[in-house]
């Protein structure tokens, strides 16, 4: 093969590490004489525990709507009306405007939503405005798209505020979005409406769309409750990306929707709407009968299914908290009030074999078997990421596992 | 907001045309006071008709497999490994080397392999080798990641063979693949070894990949069995696109696969290999549920279902093919072999008022309520793309209408 193909088949990919990427690597150092089982802290996805299966309501909608033979056949470009009238309906409860069906778009899960709004917005020599820290996969597909990635911060002592001071810096006339994640990913902050609103101005003087990443929409269980940030869809227009995934447990699904709040029509052109119609064409959305199970599971899923998740989650954050104190070589900024993970920073100097995240959470698989994503992937080096959504006693065995690790390599007396 | 924020939000959309596009204006175009139903032979998608249900071993598989709640959960990326291994199996029953799970990825449906094929081979300055007629999300995926596109002609009357000696002429060092469609669609063909054996040599000769979309595969009623284009994979390196949506009538399940058949791995370097699956973590897949129930799906399909679909589509093409004859001012070049369509040639000069494909389909949709596509969706100006895979009482109800139409706009005396 000429030189130019097989540099073609060697084309550079963006070196970001994905968290399944390192999920693995890290699976696969675990001891495999040791018979305690693995204890992954590591992911935002509990189905693996009976405590967080989900809703017999929605399975079964699934059932019925697959057996009824109805919906083996192709969906209609941007989804099946029905479906995208229901997840219409169900976000505007919480807006001061209706959404119509038009505006909603369904995707195979929120990482397609993710996917379809970066490569509709890229351009040559754009650039998008990324959460540190943040989630990966925006990275990842703004470093495909050949979009610029420029980060601001999130302020641990700020209950993981945005920096909006830093945001006005890194704008130019060539930013297409920010993204923000509420309630955050990978922090469990949720903003209040009062910094929401902040956001939305900011993004409007700037004249920047805001991408809000809800796909933890209301899994909120301390004192701020979850504002969408549709709310300030006239204030600056916002692209939000949601899922059946968290608030119904079932992140297999792969049923996300990307939705336009935008009241004014500020962002939706005829040539937009067109391109991100054409676009869902080409991507391959989530299976007809899934969609057609929507609206059933959004009407008939019953308010105490949501509130055993969240009181669960509470549970399990505060568990996840209180243990941490006793850990001497981490800490942790702000107590998680939502989503299903914590980042705590590690204090290297009080450890005397370690040399970064990467290497403690290597060490701590193989040495305990438990799994924590190291904070380098979503951003901040010399962290940790710890997903509190695992079955009590799991998390706290895990949790235990984690204090005699830190113990074991402490440089202090009694490792204490 | 600004000017390039405003030409950004309203970049150029490849202009083509979309399957799903005109045949929803088609639709759009009918008479709503006329009382008869609406007959579509647009799509490649029979699953209204009970006669082309799917078997109830893989409803009920997938309904298992979702009841287990097992498999809720995020899947691992490329998919889980039991299905990719059942693929890898099923598709080495007929070529001369053994597959692993390692050489499949599973995808969101037949459309998304296309996109990750597409998307993983692009760079600057490349191009690629469509087949005119085709199918147009290569062209529309294509065009999203700036890959040139070349066509080449399939030769009506050689059996929609590709026309090699054009090929040659078409491609230069930045020519990254080939596509061929077999069995055809829009065409109907299948192709015979010799041919695929000669396409593998040319293309090795010419040092292009050969991506092979056998969505279609399997789907082979007449002289030519189908042979995979795997089989040469030893000559040129090819990438086989499928899915279960055609052989087991369940398009909108949106379970594909993406395969690399290149034995001698002469396209599967580390670094292509980082890449797609790297690709494949922004993707958002196929629902976890639906792939586990993959290897029971595969393994315990009866093949007298498959044996009765064959013979369906046998006999609505045969009706499909012999009502065309009776209709003057349409031919067919070629009897179908395979696949769900026909390609016919419109001849004008035979009617009076008609001056396109473009019209025709859009009066005959609304004088006669039937839906067909027309062939420059398809890239073959004043042709039709035809549909067969319909119940055969409403297929011939579609056709006689079809004929009806063809009498009345003929400027012939007595219509014929």
């Amino acid at each position: 093969m000429e030189d130019w193909k097989k540099q073609n088949l060697d084309i550079e990919t963006p070196n970001n590490i994905t968290i399944k990427g390192i999920i693995g690597l890290l699976m696969g150092n675990t001891d495999c004489n040791d018979n305690r089982k693995v204890i992954s802290l590591g992911i935002g996805d509990p189905t693996a525990y009976s405590c967080f299966h989900t809703t017999a309501v929605a399975q079964e909608a699934v059932v019925e709507s697959l057996r009824s033979t109805k919906f083996n056949g192709y969906s209609p470009t941007a989804g099946l009306p029905p479906a995208r009238k229901a997840i219409a309906e169900y976000l505007s409860r919480d807006l001061p405007y209706k959404l119509s069906l038009e505006d909603v778009y369904l995707t195979a899960g929120c990482t397609q939503a993710i996917e379809i709004t970066l490569s509709i917005l890229a351009r040559p020599g754009a650039n998008i405005l990324l959460p540190r820290p943040g989630f990966p996969i925006y990275g990842l597909c703004a470093a495909f798209r050949q979009l610029e990635i420029r980060h601001y911060d999130l302020v641990p002592d700020k209950g993981w505020e945005v920096d909006l001071e830093a945001v006005e810096t890194l704008v130019d006339h060539k930013t297409v979005a920010m993204v923000i994640i509420n309630p955050g990913n990978p922090c469990g902050n949720v903003y209040t409406y009062q910094h929401l609103k902040k956001i939305a101005e900011t993004a409007k003087k700037l004249g920047v769309v805001v991408i809000a990443d809800e796909v933890y929409g209301h899994l909120a269980f301390g004192a701020n409750s979850f504002v969408p940030m549709g709310v300030f869809g006239s204030i600056a227009p916002v692209i939000t990306l949601g899922s059946l995934s968290k608030r119904w447990l079932v992140p297999g699904w792969r049923l996300g929707w990307l939705v336009m709040n935008d009241p004014d029509g500020s962002l939706k052109s005829p040539k937009f709407v067109e391109r991100l119609s054409k676009y869902c064409d080409i991507c391959g959305g989530p299976a007809t009968f899934i969609q057609a199970a929507v609206p059933t599971i959004i009407e008939q899923t019953q308010e105490v299914f949501f509130r055993k998740t969240i009181n669960l989650l509470k549970q399990t954050s505060d568990i996840c908290f209180e243990k941490i104190k006793e850990i001497h070589c981490i800490s942790c900024p702000y107590k998680p009030e939502g989503s299903m993970a914590i980042m705590v920073k590690l204090n290297l100097s009080l450890l005397e074999d370690i040399t970064s995240d990467i290497d403690f959470c290597f060490k701590l698989a193989k040495e305990e078997l438990v799994i924590i994503l190291p904070g380098l992937a979503v951003g901040l080096k010399n962290w940790l990421r710890i997903t509190f959504a695992v079955e009590p006693s799991s998390l706290e065995e895990g949790l235990e596992r984690l204090k005699s690790f830190c113990q074991r390599h402490s440089n202090l007396q009694n490792g204490c």
